[in-house]
Formats: C-alpha cells, sequence, structure tokens
C-alpha cells in the first residue's frame, strides 16, 4: 500500500474501490459533545433514506494518522477548527459488521470492503455549541444536537460507544479539566456546576463543589457580577488561561498523587 | 470474510496467508507489568536473529473479539489465566509499517500483509511476577523481565506504546486500586507504598500515603505482624476482596465525584 491519494470519490466509487485509499477494518467514530441551555448534548447524523442515526464517523486514508482523520472528521462536520479531542477506547466486537445490521452496499455492488467487520477507535471532542454549524455528509440527511438522555437508538454498537464515551469523560474529571471549551468565556460558579452536573448525571452539593473546584487553583475570579438575575448576582469567573493548559497536561493530581 | 478457521500455520504460510484468517491492518500489543524485588518490570520478546527487543503482541482472528485476542497473546507468553488487562490507546501513526523500521518478511516472500501499515490497540496487564513462566513465541528468541528503568531500545514505536502505558497505569491510580494482581496476598505497608512509588517513578510521604491508602477502604489490617525483619515487625494487609472488585468496577471516586 503507498502513499495515498485523497481523491474525491462517488458514493458508488467510495463502496466499491475506497479500499485503495483507506486502511480496511479501521475506522474511528467521533462523540461529539455540546452544552447548551443547562443540558450536555450529542451531535448525530441520520442516514440517508433509512432514517436511522449514528455517529459522526470516518475511515483512514493509507497515509493519515488515526488522529487527522479524527480531526478532519470532526472539522467536517462541526467546521471547527483546534478542538480537544480525546481518544477513549477501540470497539473490537466481531459482531461490528454493517450488513448484520441490515446496512447494505448500494445496488449494483455486490461486494464492498465496508461490508466486511471494522474495527474502531472512539474520540470524544467537547465543542462550544454556539460556535458549531452542523453539517451532514453525502450519506446522510441531517445532522443535529440531541439532548443526551433523548437518545434514540442507533446503528451497530454507537449507543455502547457513547455511554463509553461518557464514561471516560467522566473518569476524565478527576484528572483533567473541563469547560474551557463547553462554557463561554465569562461563567458563574452555578453554571460551572450544571455543567458538571450534566456530565456526571447527578447532583453536586454547591459548597463542597465550590470548594473542590477552587483548589484546582484553574479559576480566577473577576470583579464583574452575572446581570439581569432576580436573585443576589453571582460574581462571574473565566479559566486562568496558563495554569488551565498546565493541568491539562499535566494532571489535576488529585488523589494519592 | 466468513467465520475464520484457527489453522496453525508455519511462520511461511502466516506471511503469506495469513490475512485469510486474521484482520489486515490492526493488531494488539501487550505491556505486561510485574512487581519483583521492589522493582516494577516489564515482559519483552526478543526476535530471532536480529536480537531487538519488542512488546509481545498479536493479530486478531476475523471472528475474534478484540479482546480475546490479547487474552490469548497475553495467555501464550505468560500461560496465565483471569489476568486484569485494560486497553489503554490505539496507536495510528502512518510510519508504523515493518518494512519502514528494517524488518522484512521471511526470504522467498515478495508480498505480505504484514509488510502493510498496522493501527495497534495498547492493552496493559498487572501479573504476579512469580506466577509467570516467560515463553517465547515462534518468532522470537527470548522473552524476559527487564526493569522498566532499563528497558532497551524496541522496535517500532513499542517504548512510546510503554511510556504510554505506564501513563495510563499512573493516571488510573487515581481511580482504580491497584495491587491486588501485583503483591503477595499479604503484604506490608511500607511495601504497598513501595508499589505505588516505582508505578509513579516517585518517593511518597509515609504517613500521608498510609492516611490516603487507608481512607480508601479497601485494606484490611490483619492481627499478624511481618516476621524477620531487624526493626519493629510491621503489620500484615490484605485487600478485601469484596470491596476492591467494587472498587474496580465503580471507580475509587476520587476528587469532585
Amino acid at each position: 500500500m503507498g502513499k495515498a491519494k485523497r481523491p474525491k470519490l462517488s458514493t458508488h466509487e467510495f463502496f466499491e474501490k475506497g479500499h485503495l485509499h483507506y486502511l480496511t477494518h479501521i475506522s474511528i467514530d467521533n462523540v461529539i459533545f455540546g452544552f447548551h441551555d443547562n443540558q450536555l448534548k450529542v451531535l448525530l447524523l441520520e442516514w440517508k433514506e433509512t432514517h436511522r442515526w449514528c455517529l459522526p464517523g470516518g475511515f483512514i486514508f493509507a497515509d493519515e494518522h488515526i488522529e487527522e482523520a479524527a480531526i478532519r472528521s470532526l472539522k467536517s462536520r462541526t467546521g471547527l477548527d483546534n478542538i480537544y479531542l480525546q481518544q477513549f477506547y477501540a470497539f473490537g466486537d466481531p459482531n461490528r459488521e454493517r450488513t448484520k445490521h441490515g446496512i447494505s452496499p448500494p445496488a449494483g455492488i455486490k461486494k464492498s470492503w465496508l461490508s466486511e467487520r471494522f474495527i474502531t477507535v472512539g474520540y470524544y471532542a467537547l465543542v462550544e455549541f454556539s460556535k458549531v454549524v452542523p453539517k451532514p455528509d453525502e450519506f446522510s440527511e441531517s445532522c443535529q444536537w440531541w439532548d443526551i438522555e433523548k437518545v434514540p437508538t442507533l446503528i451497530l454498537d454507537h449507543n455502547h460507544i457513547l455511554e463509553k464515551a461518557l464514561q471516560s469523560l467522566r473518569l476524565n474529571l478527576n484528572d483533567y479539566p473541563v469547560g474551557k471549551d463547553l462554557l463561554p468565556q465569562k461563567f458563574t460558579m452555578p453554571e460551572l456546576q450544571r455543567l458538571y452536573e450534566t456530565i456526571l448525571g447527578k447532583q453536586l452539593d454547591r459548597r463542597n463543589f465550590q470548594k473542590k473546584i477552587l483548589a484546582l487553583d484553574i479559576l480566577e475570579r473577576l470583579n464583574e457580577r452575572k446581570q439581569g438575575g432576580a436573585h443576589k448576582a453571582p460574581f462571574l469567573y473565566k479559566f486562568d488561561q496558563r495554569k488551565y493548559e498546565k493541568a491539562m497536561k499535566q494532571g489535576l493530581k488529585f488523589g494519592l498523587q
């Protein structure tokens, strides 16, 4: 397998000859999380004709780094660059064959590399909801945000992949900060708490949360209060850029470390 | 690709026809950690003729779960069953081609699936050193334990894979207990501390460690002391089986959670 060209393939060509350009048996899937109206959301694609939903994914060119493939896919669905993307798991159930799940190649194609078994590597991304312009690909009818609790039955093992992404994100909360790509630049403590609560899927004690999150030493309290609320206006915070990036590299050093 | 048979292939057949039985472009690599003489060790294979060292890995049968492939490889190198195996990362650099690193198929084979690019999924295992009987495979000269700090230059990106396994293990110390498969059934607090220190690669404060590790509520102090030391004999501990397993499933709930 030589250096791959990156041609524009028609759907027919993609099914019939894609294996000459992409690696066979291995794909990526992106779980793209956004936060809006105090609600964690995930970006899904709707397949043409079938009206079945799936995670946006893609294939890896023969000379492409797997992470580049994930970034390329993310960019083509959201329009966004420079997004925090985290590989979380490779899914290798032998049942991962499209034909076993009623997904056939287009009419006229007997044999396709896409009908064989694929192992897929999952990445999750945290994006600023307001900046995304969801864009379907050539195989899909639509691309839209779904509330995490309202996600329908997805194709293949995509519900399982989503669940695992959420678990990984939850575990990562212990090790890495979260919020910079999900919240506006200035935010209140209740907004940050609500983000953690929606990721963890449970309520947190207000005092305890504030104490622990401030102890991470990644926040800066501004001399500004949020306008427009009925109650006493809460202070605004922002992330300390330098400390946040350091924590993203070195981890938060909770617990035993 | 139909249901795969699991034939015994000669080396020649493996290079020439392995792609009829195994998935192409995707492999697994196992980082097998053991603990002995207060030292973290890793199990490595030495390739025949080249005297170059590598991680023990393997390929995935067409109808085999990727995790089964990792377990099968682990068992064939160590003789061990029921080992804690943790997937930690998929390595997808386009440079991962054996031929780019001076590893050619045996004489007489012009084209082999093994010369193409492979993405590999890394697993790490924690095993009880004393129970392992290291066993080379048909391609390797020897299989032996190396001190973590003395590992030589490995083939392909295997040094990087090892480093990433160690990082994952370190991060996991915050989320999951460690020790049950690495220590004898009864152990002292200094022995447990030394295990954490060797994984983390740094010294820990004795009082702080003891306080934090006891707070996890997974240890049981026995009414027994270690025999034979010159100083005051330290108490022996063992893991509370039920609590340990619960923590392995649910995580340790450090930090914000």
